[in-house]
C-alpha cells in the first residue's frame, strides 16, 4: 500500500472499470478480494493475556491495564477503573449544548427503529388438536459487554448504536469497556454512555478487557456477549472467547457502494464516496454507473473536493488502492453486480430509486435516494450501523435487538399426543439405531398412567 | 475417561450431589465444564486440504474423497459423486412402509412448525412526517450447504432438521454433501433428501466437501453458509471458512436436565437420562429433584433397565463420567440451576409443568409435562433438534428458519428529512472528526437542487 502525505494527495488516481470490458468479472474479484491477515505474533500474544486474565483475573487484568495504557503512576486497584453513573452524567452534562443535542436526538431515532425489531419478534405458540402445545419464547440476553474503542478511534455514535439495541431487547446488564490510554477519557464517550442506558463502564481494554468480561473476575460478572468493534488484538481475543460467549460479526473494512444514474450531482456522489475512504486505507469507495460522462464528472468533483479534506491522505490511498468507477450497461446490470458485492452500504442515487431497490437481494443496508447519503445513516436516521462487511450481507444482518434475544422452542405434548407422536418417533429412532430414544417415547405409549395432571390445560 | 464393555456396564456408578452441601457450586462448575479440544495435527490438516481445494478445485476434491472415504474403484469425475433426484426418489419408494411414513409425518410437522417462525418475521417499514422512510427487509439465502455425516453417525432426522427451515425460509439451492465411506450409501439419508427438497445431493465429505461449498469448484459453486453437523475435521474446517460463508454453531456434546418435582415414573426419568447418554459419551445426563427417596428410585431404574440397553456401554460411560442426580432444596431452586445450566434440552417432569418453565430464562428446547419426553422433540415433535449446547442458550437459539434469512436495512431520506437529519449528523460527525462525513450531510443542506423526484412518494 501506497503511503499519501497531505502533498501528494492530488495525484490521486482512482481506476477506471467497464463492465463490458473483457476480463472484468476477475477484475471484480481482485478488486473485492480481502483476507484479514492472521498474524502469528498477536495470536500468540492474546492466548497468553487469555489464558493470564482466566487464571489471575483481576491482578491479571490490573497489571495489563497499567503497562499496555500507560496509566500514569499505576491503578492500584480495580476500582480506580470504575467510572461512576455520577461521572458519566457530569461529561453529559458539559457537552456543548448542539453536540448534546445531537446525540439526545440520535438515540431517540436509533431507539424508536429498534423497538420495531423488538415488536417484530415475539414469538408464538399453538395448540394441536389433541392438546399439545408447542411454541417458542422469545428472551433478552442477561449480560452483555460493550467493547468500546481507546484512543482516537472512539466513536461515540458506536456507543449509542452497540448499547442501545441491547437496552431495547430488554438486557439488564450492559457492561462498557472502554480504555483510556495514557489515562485520558473521552468526554463524548461517556455521555453517549449515560444517555444509551449503560449500567457499569469500566476504562479497560484490549484482549485483557475481553478475557474479563468472558470468563469474569473478581471484580467484573462474566457477561453472555461481547459486541463492538476493536483493533486486531481485540478481534483476535473475541475469535478465541467464541463458545464461552457469544460474539457479534468480525468487522472487515468499512464499503460503500453508491448506484447511480448519472443525474445526481457529482459532488455529492464524489463526497459519499470519500465519507467511507476516510474511515481507513483499506475502506472500499465503488461507483457504478451507465453513464461514462458522467462517472467523469464524478471523477472532476473527486480532484476537486480532495484537497480539501481534512483526511485527505487516508481518502486517497484507499480511494487509490481500493476505490473505483465502473461504468456499467445499464442499472439492471448495476443491480446484479450490487448482489454479487452485497455491500455493507448501498446507496441507489437515482430516480425512482424503488424500483433498483426491488433487484437488490444481499446489501447490509440500503440508502434510497438522493437525499439519503450514507452518513445520516451513519449517526441519526436510526438502523443501525454496525453492518456486514466482506459480502457477508449474502448471509448475515445489521447489529440489531435480535442479537440481544434468543429463542427456546417449547413443547408441552398431550397424553393423546404423546401416543401418535411416540409411535412415528420409535420408528425413526429405530431405524437410527438409537434405542434408548426408542424406549423413551415407547414408555409413554402405555395407556391410563394417571399423569393426566400434566397435560397441558 | 474410562472404556466400557458390555459386560462391566453393570457397575455404572452415577455422581449423586446434593446442592445443600459445602462446595456444591465447585462440584456443578466442574461437571459443567467441557472445552472442546483442538488438535493441532487436525487443524494443520485441515488447512492444507482447504487451501488445496481453493488452489485446484475439482482435481483435489476428487482425490481426497477417492483416498479418505476409500470410494471402490476409485472416482474417475465429479460426476460419479452426484445423486440424482432419480435416485433420491428410488430410495424413498424403496423405504418399508412404516419407516417412509413415519419421516413423512415428521416432515410434514417440522414444516409447520418452521411455517410459524417465518410468518413472524417479516421485516417492517414506516413513514415520517417528513416523508423519510425507514424499514428492514427480510431476505432469504441464495444457497446453503449442508453437511450431512455418513457411515454409522448418519441420520436422516437432522437431514429434514437442517433442510426444511432453508426450504421454508425460501433458499433456492439446497446442496447437502454427505461422505458414502467405501461407497455405501445410506437409503434412509437419500429418502430424507427426497422429502426434505434438497436440490443437490453429492456424496462428498470431510474438509474438502467443506471447502468445495465454501470457495466453489468448476462443478460446485460457492454457497453463502454451510450447516450441520461433522467430525472434527468437519467442524474445524466449518471454523476456518467462517467469513467466506456462514456456518451455524459448532455443537458440543449433546445434554439433558431433567428438573422432576417426583412423582413421574422413575422408570420414564431413568430412559429420557439414557436417550442422550447413548449419543456419544461424552453427553450430559442430569437430573435435579426435591426428593431423595425419588432419587434413589431412579437409581434404582437405571440400573434395572441398563442392562436392557444395545447401547449401554456407550450409556454407562457417559452417565459415571458425565452424570449426575442432583437433590435440590426444592422446585424453585431447580430452575435457578437450570438458568445456570442452560441446558440443550430441559425436560420439566412435574404437575403443571408451566409454573416451573415460567422461572426459566435459558434452555434451547423446553419440554414440559411427563409425556414430553425430548426424543418426541428430537424427532416428530415439529421444533428443531439442533440446538445450543454447553451453556451457549444463554446466548443463542434453535436452528431455525431465521438461520437462512437475513436483513437489510432500508434508508429512505426524503429532502425535509436530509435537512434536519442532516444538521445532526454532521454536528456528530464533526465530533468524532470525520469531515467527509459531516460534507456529505452538509450537501444535502442546500436548498432547492431541484432533486424531487427522488424523494419518497
Amino acid at each position: 500500500m501506497q503511503q499519501n502525505t497531505d502533498q501528494d494527495s492530488a495525484r490521486i488516481q482512482v481506476r477506471k472499470l467497464d463492465s463490458s470490458g473483457a476480463g472484468f468479472q476477475q477484475q471484480l474479484s481482485t478488486l473485492l478480494a480481502f483476507e484479514a491477515e492472521t498474524d502469528d505474533a498477536i495470536e500468540s500474544a492474546v492466548a497468553t493475556i487469555l489464558a493470564d486474565v482466566k487464571r489471575r483475573g483481576d491482578a491479571a487484568v490490573l497489571e495489563y491495564t497499567n503497562k499496555f495504557d500507560r496509566i500514569p503512576g499505576g491503578a492500584a486497584s480495580m476500582a480506580a477503573f470504575d467510572i461512576g453513573q455520577d461521572e458519566l452524567q457530569q461529561a453529559l452534562a458539559a457537552l456543548p449544548d448542539a453536540q448534546r443535542a445531537a446525540l439526545q436526538v440520535a438515540a431517540e431515532r436509533i431507539r424508536v427503529f429498534h423497538e420495531r425489531q423488538k415488536q417484530e419478534l415475539n414469538g408464538f405458540t399453538y395448540t394441536e388438536a389433541d392438546g399439545t402445545v408447542l411454541g417458542q419464547r422469545v428472551t433478552p440476553l442477561d449480560r452483555v459487554g460493550i467493547y468500546v474503542p481507546g484512543g482516537k478511534a472512539a466513536y461515540p455514535s458506536s456507543v449509542l448504536m452497540n448499547a442501545i439495541p441491547a437496552q431495547v431487547a430488554g438486557v439488564k446488564e450492559i457492561v462498557m469497556v472502554v480504555p483510556t490510554p495514557d489515562g485520558v477519557k473521552n468526554r463524548m464517550v461517556l455521555a453517549a454512555a449515560a444517555i444509551a442506558g449503560v449500567t457499569r463502564v469500566i476504562t479497560i481494554g484490549g484482549a485483557q478487557a475481553v478475557g474479563a468480561l468472558a470468563y469474569g473476575t473478581e471484580t467484573i460478572g462474566a457477561v453472555d456477549k461481547i459486541v463492538g468493534p476493536g483493533n486486531a488484538y481485540v478481534a483476535a481475543a473475541k475469535r478465541r472467547v467464541f463458545g464461552t460467549v457469544g460474539i457479534d460479526m468480525i468487522a472487515g473494512p468499512s464499503e460503500i457502494l453508491v448506484l447511480c444514474d448519472g443525474s445526481t450531482d457529482p459532488d455529492w456522489v464524489a463526497m459519499d464516496l470519500f465519507s467511507q475512504a476516510e474511515h481507513d486505507e483499506l475502506a472500499q469507495a465503488i461507483l457504478l454507473c451507465p453513464d461514462a460522462e458522467y462517472i467523469a464528472r464524478v471523477e472532476a468533483s473527486i480532484h476537486k473536493l480532495l484537497p480539501t479534506m481534512p483526511r485527505r491522505a487516508t481518502i486517497a490511498t484507499s480511494m487509490s488502492d481500493r476505490g473505483a468507477l465502473v461504468k456499467v450497461r445499464d442499472m439492471d446490470e448495476a443491480c446484479a453486480i450490487a448482489n454479487h458485492i452485497a455491500a455493507e452500504h448501498l446507496e441507489i442515487s437515482a430516480a425512482e430509486p424503488q424500483q433498483w431497490a426491488d433487484q437488490i437481494r444481499h446489501a447490509g443496508a440500503m440508502f434510497l435516494g438522493r437525499f439519503s447519503s450514507e452518513s445520516l445513516g451513519d449517526y441519526c436516521c436510526g438502523p443501525n450501523h454496525v453492518l456486514p462487511t466482506s459480502r457477508t450481507a449474502r448471509f448475515s444482518s445489521p447489529l440489531g435487538v435480535y442479537d440481544f434475544q434468543k429463542r427456546s422452542s417449547v413443547l408441552f405434548v398431550s397424553e393423546a399426543g404423546a401416543q401418535t407422536l411416540g409411535k412415528v418417533a420409535a420408528e425413526l429412532a429405530y431405524g437410527e439405531g438409537l434405542q434408548a430414544h426408542a424406549r423413551s417415547a415407547e414408555l409413554r405409549l402405555q395407556a391410563g398412567v394417571g399423569n393426566d395432571d400434566s397435560t397441558p390445560s
